[in-house]
């Protein structure tokens, strides 16, 4: 019998990406996505593609409830605009969302328990570090033992936190997306979550040059972005 | 200006003196309450009863998407019977909800930072220990360490998880709770969530054994139980 993983899905390409990667290691995947009233909700969509076409069981956990608790993070408060410029700057510390991975760890370990699977999946990354601490190897590392106590003399517990690009780049991912085949449109990035993605926030100028620096063609339009890559294909 | 607290109050007997302790302690207390689709759901009226009582603000947060994917613990699954008997019994063991004790707390954990709480309560104690892994002091002790990592360099964190009774059995609950005169009559426990508290579930059998090892009077009536006291009171 393969083994389960519980993959934590946004959308976005990192956890797209960690889809695939899982699916063609031969795990038996269940998606699971996360509705905090965030902006982009769009992602879930996308999620919900991905879960489509490669056959998979795709749950969305509805948080919303918890949105006008989440205080002012420029992902959930309408009056917070999200910022433009790099991931890396220190006005994007205003998209924390705080302590959000480790609420969705802490629910996907209970479905994991509940489903008798074997993995966790998370798709956080090396350039996530600078702005996000719950994305760091120490964080991972001390989730897993806590939710090794939390849980102990459950069954035959035996349940991993599984990171496989903790210590990657996103232009990595990107490499990695190219050669698993994966259909790079179906993966949501923009922060803002309008029509097309804004090429202005955070994590669209970091999209854009992961795929610069791994030297991959995306199939995705830009707004307000002359992509001449992109207008011809 | 007094430090803020946020409670997990279930609506049962030790979230209940938990919250009027930090009361008195002059906390400012925020009660949060999880609606998981736990069959005893009525145990939410209950906090609401004790929020409205002592004037503080109580949101329900909303999980009940996850019903249905928390397995077959006999406090979500309608097709799983609550059993009866004393807590610490072996069959105790299906009342499990995985990990749950972590998912509120790491919910918390977000809702205290937004709001910059200094204190994240819960009412988890000794006599939980035998069957729930995640009331120890040990996984305490981890899931202080871990949301201290995953939060790191947030504002000025300095967030604590305060479970005072984490020593202590149900019986000193009460004892404290007399003397902090909370009207236990606002507190509900059974795990059946019935009409009457039934007696005969883990809870219950365990609520009328802490009062009696207390020595103090219960106000509430108990379904196929006779209790001269309840009913001359």
């Amino acid at each position: 019998m393969p083994k389960k993983a519980i993959v934590i899905a946004s959308g976005g390409l990192d956890s797209t990406v960690l889809t695939y990667h899982l699916k063609s290691k031969g795990f038996d995947v269940h998606m699971i996505s996360f509705n905090y009233g965030q902006k982009h909700l769009k992602e879930l969509q996308y999620a919900a593609r991905t879960a489509s076409k490669l056959g998979l069981r795709h749950n969305i956990i509805d948080l919303s409830s918890l949105n006008k608790l989440l205080g002012h993070s420029a992902l959930t408060d309408p009056f917070t605009e999200v910022p433009n410029g790099h991931y890396a700057a220190a006005n994007m510390s205003i998209t924390i969302v705080p302590n959000r991975n480790m609420m969705m760890l802490s629910i996907a370990t209970s479905i994991a328990i509940a489903e008798q699977a074997q993995c966790i999946a998370i798709g956080v990354h090396a350039g996530d570090h600078f702005i996000y601490p719950d994305t760091r190897p120490v964080f991972i590392e001390s989730f897993q033992q806590t939710i090794t106590i939390a849980n102990e003399g459950f069954g035959d517990l035996d349940l991993y936190v599984y990171a496989p690009y903790l210590h990657t780049v996103k232009a990595g991912i990107v490499a990695e997306g190219e050669i698993l085949g994966v259909p790079f449109e179906d993966c949501w990035s923009c922060y803002k979550g309008g029509n097309l993605h804004c090429s202005k926030c955070g994590t669209c100028v970091e999209r854009k040059e992961a795929f610069e620096i791994a030297n991959v063609k995306d199939k995705i339009v830009y707004e307000n972005y002359y992509n001449s890559e992109t207008l011809h294909s």
